[in-house]
Formats: structure tokens, C-alpha cells, sequence
């Protein structure tokens, strides 16, 4: 998949993509070479990923310094203020300068972000990994959030899901330590993103998700490596996503969300394995292992 | 091991642990059943970690709400003013109530807090998991820690650190999702913490040992299950442990830290494998495997 045909960086002229920000493409490794010492006590060289600090500046104004492995930053930079809620379309931003050589990404908006001081003042630090500080009011909004009712996952269709992110190539086979999380839709891998934190890789995915003029109709699944922790949770939600599967198991207040908003959690997906911790009616068992007749000897 | 005995909470009298801050001993169930679908479409229960908000108030100004599995509040709270150095010893600290009920921790402080709010106000969302909202200035105090340079690890000592978490009775375990930490003096494991953060683990080990009037003098080694992130190895330095042993890897800027502070930094350890990413100097290979001959046919 080319992702650069798919972001449409505002040519010149067309709607409504023209009324998409304007966004550097910036550049920067992704994994860098470590001389480390084994248990034999010999010398070898692994990968390990990148991590750089990037400073926002939302009108000239600091607002956090993320730390990421840089892959996407503009896109991260979009999604992180959507998932923060400090704007409602990506329309709002006249455009996101990203400077490696500084560590910063410059947002311009078209109109100002009203209140913000306000809106950046509550401080959760939540379970997730990485962007610990969700500002404000998220879980305020979780009411609000309709997923579709008639949305469901075939057992077959999360099978492939798992087998694709199984044979992706990736940071994390390259280097490790780094989270993935993935768009599908109707079973199609629309975008695949890293991240040394994985509410960046949820972000970078709003924000490209947000720049899409048409993004294919279809059942939408996020898929992510992490825990489904609240955060994770909220923010596939608030994208319109039903169905999140996790290699990983869930928190307490992940569940919460899920049950809260009608998500279909899966959970401890693995090979042929899976586990249902919400919603489990949105799952279509067409699957089920065929039960082998006892030999009679 | 009796953690009761430990903890000491302001024995009547006693000098200088009668300088300790008053504790409650909030209790919480840790782990809670949920009812799942697996891949056979069959319902069965399992047991997910509890995720509780806890929002501390310093001097009964609201500071921040972290996100935790409650099993030693009061531990986590004082170690986390210590690790964002918003205190400098848990002697500042009158008393800690945990209310379970409320989700509240009300800290009381002999003499206020200099400066709270400008020493809130930095905000750097960080890789690991959990308390990705470091206040401030950690990094700024890199430099003054000193690690004892003399500090050893031995291979023998390490794969018996990593034997006895693999042996210990856990929440893990029972309902997995959740980060261990643990502190070894000489081998002998002082603390084993689990957390749904991870940072909530390390901050807890870091209160209870402020707490402490006479920890055994040894080599310190500190174990975790999660990353070797920057805040990781930070927090390690901070306790004045020189050596961190980890079941996965190192970002970027665990390694810089590592690095800049002689700290011995040991990743991806199970069984009897292990990479030292950072200052190998301190490791002694009492255990290199035996190389067979190779046989003659």
C-alpha cells in the first residue's frame, strides 16, 4: 500500500481535500544500531527504535513535548489534538511544520483554539502507555458516542486481522520495543503505525483517518498490540471504530468504556485463540472448531 | 516476607521513623472476575486487574488523578511526589488518607509545597506506561545523581533475580495486564510491586523505601517488566539503584540516560538470556556456558 497516495497533502485547487491543512512530510530514521553484550559475554549489534522529543506549539503557544519514534508526526500531531478534544476537524489547522532539527511542530490554526489554557488544565494520568496525560474531559464525552449497532466481526475476518499483523513487516520485528496499532476496514489493512508509546500510534491513525476525503465504507477494526486500556478504548470510539482486538488483555476501566459505549473487545488474540470481553454479540462464530468424533478403538 | 513489618508506620515514640508521615493502610480488591467468550464461542470467567482513579490533593489542592490497582496507595503517593521531586524526603509529608471510597488521597505537608504550581506546569508526555506526565524537570537532575561506581552485578545473581519473579505468586498471574517491579538488595527481594502503570509500580518502591530507616546495605538491583524507557532509568538513578534488569527491551532515551548516569542497563532477560544495552563494565560472567567439545565421531 503507497500511504502517500492516500494522504493528499492539500493539492492545489481540489475539494475539499483544499481545505486540508497544510503538512510537512518530515523525515527521520526509525531505528539506529546498539552495541550491547550478550550472555556470553560477546559482542553483538542489535537495531533498537528511535525516540525523539517533538514540542507542540499550538499558535506559537507550548502545549506538551511527545515523545515518538517520528514515523508520522504530522499525522500524530492532528490526531493528538482530535483525541484530545482541543479541535473538532482537522479542517481548523492552516498547517503542521515539523522541524527534526529542533524537535518541534509548529500548528497553525485558522481561528485560535478557544480556551485553551482552560481546556489543558486537568491532568489524568491514566494506565496507558505513553501520553499518560489525557487533558480534560475525555471520558465526559463517551456518552455521546453512537457506534453502529448492526456492526459485527466474523471469527473468520479476525483471524485474517491477526494473520496479517503477524506477517506485516515492522519496527518491532527489526527492532522491538515499539507498540503497533492498525486500521482495517472490511478486512483491508488501511494503515499500520509504530510507536515507541501506542496512544501515539492511535493518534497518528485519527489524524490520518481525519484527512481522508472518502475512506472506504465498510466494518472498521482497530487493531493494536497494547493493553485495551480506557484510552484505547475511548479514542477508537470516538473514530468510529466498533471492534478493537488486542494481543494483549484488558483494564477494569477499558471495560467500563467498551461496555459503556457498545465496543466488541477482544482480547489475548493470538494464532486461533481469542478472547470476547465486551460485546460479544458483534461476534459471528463462523469458525468454530469442528468437535473430532472419539475414536472408538 | 512480611511487608507489615516493614512499613513502620509512625511507631508511638521510636526515632527517626516517628518523623515518618501518618498512613492509612487503604485495602482494595486487586483483582475481579469477568465473565468472557472464547474462540469457542463458549462463556467462561477470568480474573482482570481493578483500575481505580486516584486523585491526590496536596494540602487540598487537586495535583492530579492517577490511575492505579490499589494495592499500596499510600506507598504510591509519597513516591510520587519524591519522583517528581515535588517533595525531597517523605519527612515533609504530616500525613497521607486514602479513601477508597472517594478515590482520594488527601495529603497533608508540614510546610506547603514551594512553588506547586510553576513546578506542575512543564508537561512532557513520555513513552512509558502510565504516568507519561512527568512535572518538569526530571532530566535537569540527571547529572547530579552518582551512582557507586564500584557496583557489580553477577551473572549467577542475575538469573537468580529473574527466577524468583518468575516464581512469585502475582496479580499477574492471576489475571495478567499489570507491570511488576521489584527491588533486590544482595538477591534478597525486598519489594515486589504490580501495577496496571507500570510508573505507579516503580513510584510505589520508591515511596516504601523512603519509608525505610535501615535498608540492608548491599548491591541494589532493580527488576521490571516493562520497557527500559527514559523515566524508567530515571527513576532507577533517582533510588540510587545502579543496575535495572528487564524482561524487554530499551528505547532511545532509556539507553542516553543509561548511558549518562553509569547505570547498567540489562534487557530481554528470560531464562538464562540476557543483552546488556549500557555499561557491560558492571556485569562479572561467573556463569559462561561451558563450550562442548565437539564430538569425534
Amino acid at each position: 500500500m503507497n500511504l502517500a497516495d492516500l494522504s493528499c497533502l492539500t493539492p492545489a485547487g481540489s475539494t475539499p481535500l483544499s481545505v486540508n491543512p497544510r503538512l510537512t512530510q518530515a523525515q527521520a530514521e526509525l531505528t539506529r544500531p546498539l552495541s550491547v553484550i550478550d550472555e556470553t559475554g560477546q559482542s553483538r549489534t542489535i537495531r533498537i527504535p528511535a525516540e525523539r522529543g517533538l514540542t507542540l506549539y499550538v499558535d506559537k503557544r507550548e502545549l506538551v513535548t511527545l515523545m515518538t519514534l517520528g514515523a508520522h508526526p504530522e499525522w500524530l500531531v492532528l490526531g493528538y489534538l482530535l483525541n484530545q478534544r482541543l479541535i473538532g476537524s482537522v479542517r481548523e489547522v492552516e498547517s503542521v511544520t515539523v522541524d527534526w532539527d529542533v524537535g518541534a511542530a509548529a500548528v497553525r490554526t485558522r481561528d485560535g483554539i478557544a480556551r485553551i489554557e482552560e481546556r489543558t488544565a486537568r491532568r489524568v494520568v491514566t494506565t496507558g502507555c505513553g501520553q499518560g496525560s489525557v487533558f480534560g474531559a475525555l471520558m465526559d464525552d463517551v456518552d455521546r458516542i453512537a457506534l453502529p449497532p448492526e456492526a459485527r466481526l466474523r471469527q473468520s475476518q479476525l483471524y485474517d486481522i491477526v494473520n496479517t499483523i503477524r506477517v506485516h513487516d515492522s519496527t518491532y520485528k527489526a527492532a522491538g520495543s515499539v507498540h503497533a496499532c492498525a486500521l482495517f476496514v472490511d478486512n483491508r489493512l488501511l494503515l499500520f503505525v509504530e510507536d515507541v508509546g501506542r496512544h501515539n500510534a492511535v493518534d497518528t491513525i485519527a489524524g490520518w483517518m481525519a484527512l481522508q476525503a472518502d475512506l472506504p465504507r465498510g466494518e472498521r477494526v482497530f487493531y493494536t498490540t497494547g493493553r485495551l486500556t480506557s484510552e484505547m478504548v475511548i479514542k477508537s470510539a470516538q473514530m468510529g471504530v466498533p471492534v478493537v482486538i488486542s494481543r494483549s488483555g484488558i483494564t477494569e476501566m477499558g471495560l467500563h468504556v467498551a461496555q459503556r459505549v457498545g465496543l466488541c473487545a477482544v482480547g489475548r488474540a493470538t494464532n486461533r485463540r481469542f478472547l470476547c470481553f465486551a460485546n460479544a454479540h458483534r461476534i459471528v462464530f463462523d469458525e468454530l472448531p469442528v468437535t473430532e468424533p472419539v475414536a472408538t478403538a
